[in-house]
């Protein structure tokens, strides 16, 4: 039987952080033992919340590098940018003609959205953003998406795109499934529930030793724990959270000495800075060659984009000709 | 100097009518020495109010036979099916960004088609018609459209995208002029103020001499004029309307004497569909060259096609490198 396959992906928004990684590429990695993967870099859909593009091919390579460095393997599953596929585009505009937009303007990720950033005119292709994603999906028959809790809404949406196609048209697609991963998401240094590029408080993957105790020190931890030794509260401490991530051999000493206050915070901190060090050692590793040969990285690229575009093409011919459109 | 370039273009709907060369293709049979012209088979704007697609490629060639038949030359502008040439669904995408829900829905032509047509739910890529038809246009740097006057809110919208997107990226796009023709609207058979296929009150460019005696001996006339010689109003009639148009030598004579009541409708028809028939015999000709080689037609279209995607790439080159999408 051949493997059911899988589309993820993510927008470039340049280096990676640990919060991607624990949010999404850690399980990415897993799945492509399983599934047939197809990692998609969503360049388009930057412009759904902004027109500047300025970095977006900067972005891409450093996404690009990351992914290779945790371990993504692009052999196994290619690597593609949206832009450089015309197809996706081909398929937008004929699942447009698909849904309607009242449907699109329940969708409440838009809401949220249009809510959080404050947005008094939704842009066109904004509201058409799960059409986008949709034929992200679809143009590789994909069976299963790993999302988290806020994209399932669009999944729906592209399970009633499919739907509504085979009925028309006849059979094409599959009706993906949500792949929910009850990850944990990691907190930021600031003490904000995530951790996210524009509020300034990640860990890089690509950060060195040095940077990462830096970071590390200057991380909010339980506010009540005011002297080295007052007793700290690890169920309130977002250290606590990436010792549980990156050192939960040491969970139950490190729980104890701190609610008895025999560890002080900079301590440990430092001890969460050294295990964090110690497992981001080999990502970097890997990012130094690849930083170091950017010609192999561009080749891995334009492969995987090569790879995708036949997958692509060929849902489109099978479009075209259940469609008739000659 | 350069010509200047125009995108013309229509839905393909099949064989067409007098209606459709006295409204549009005449003007663009002159429009063809003047301009570099580009004529556009929108097959993928049928899908904006229907989803019937089982008669799109039979209805294009029907169409393209009818263009050839009535003079349009395809060495001079190439016709090309706007679902073959894959960068009309790019350049939709990326313009898509640039306009708000808002304005599309204060599109009066949308507005026109929901009231007309009773929908309840605007499909999204209805909504976004106009933003297909200026991609449609820019992708071709058209600096004129040869449109009627429910089409010049669409350029207007054309015209923002460009400036949007020249602000934006940089100076790619011409802000195309509408290119007004004040053609008198052919009036339908039944009297009705349009000739229109889904109306039934068509005389097409590929009826017959009989058919066309034979429509024209049932269509409306003043309705006051009951006997032979009683007197008639030609202002209120549309046999006289069709004289003006391919009779226009016997009008000041046919006036005079439906006025008088020395004409009868019955012979004042058959005087229209000799005029008319003599009119089409050159056309209907042709016609049947094409219908006799068919495969030439296929070729005319395929080699137009190769000739819209060169430009067409070259402008989403200009494109990509502005946006610096890599």
């Amino acid at each position: 039987m051949p493997k059911k396959r899988i589309l993820s992906g993510m927008r470039p928004t340049g280096k990676l952080h640990i919060g991607h990684y624990v949010g999404a590429l850690e399980n990415w990695i897993k799945l492509q033992n399983d599934y047939e993967s197809f990692h998609l870099i969503a360049d388009y859909h930057v412009l759904t919340t902004g027109l500047e593009t300025e970095d977006i091919y900067q972005n891409s390579i450093d996404m690009v590098i990351d992914w290779l460095a945790a371990g993504l393997d692009p052999e196994k599953s290619p690597f593609f940018r949206q832009s450089q596929i015309k197809e996706h585009t081909e398929l937008f505009l004929i699942f447009s003609m698909l849904i309607t937009t009242a449907r699109l303007e329940r969708n409440p990720t838009l809401k949220e959205q249009v809510r959080d950033l404050n947005i008094e005119n939704v842009i066109y292709g904004h509201l058409g953003y799960p059409v986008l994603q949709s034929a992200d999906i679809l143009l590789y028959k994909g069976d299963a998406v790993p999302v988290g809790e806020d994209q399932v809404p669009h999944v729906e949406i592209t399970r009633e795109i499919a739907r509504r196609f085979n009925n028309q048209y006849g059979n094409v697609f599959p009706e993906p499934d949500a792949l929910l991963t009850k990850f944990a998401r990691l907190p930021g240094l600031d003490g904000d529930a995530k951790m996210s590029k524009s509020l300034g408080n990640t860990i890089l993957l690509s950060d060195d030793a040095e940077t990462v105790k830096q970071k590390l020190r200057k991380a909010v931890t339980d506010p009540q724990k005011v002297r080295r030794n007052d007793p700290g509260r690890p169920e309130v401490c977002l250290v606590f959270t990436y010792h549980k991530k990156f050192n939960s051999g040491e969970i139950p000493e490190i729980e104890a000495n701190c609610k008895s206050g025999a560890l002080g915070c900079v301590d440990c901190k430092l001890k969460c800075a050294a295990k964090m060090n110690e497992w981001l050692a080999p990502i970097i590793d890997k990012r130094k060659h690849y930083e170091a040969n950017l010609s192999e990285v561009k080749q891995i690229l334009s492969d995987g984009e090569a790879k995708g575009r036949k997958v692509a093409q060929a849902t489109m011919n099978e479009v075209r000709e259940k469609m008739k459109l000659g």
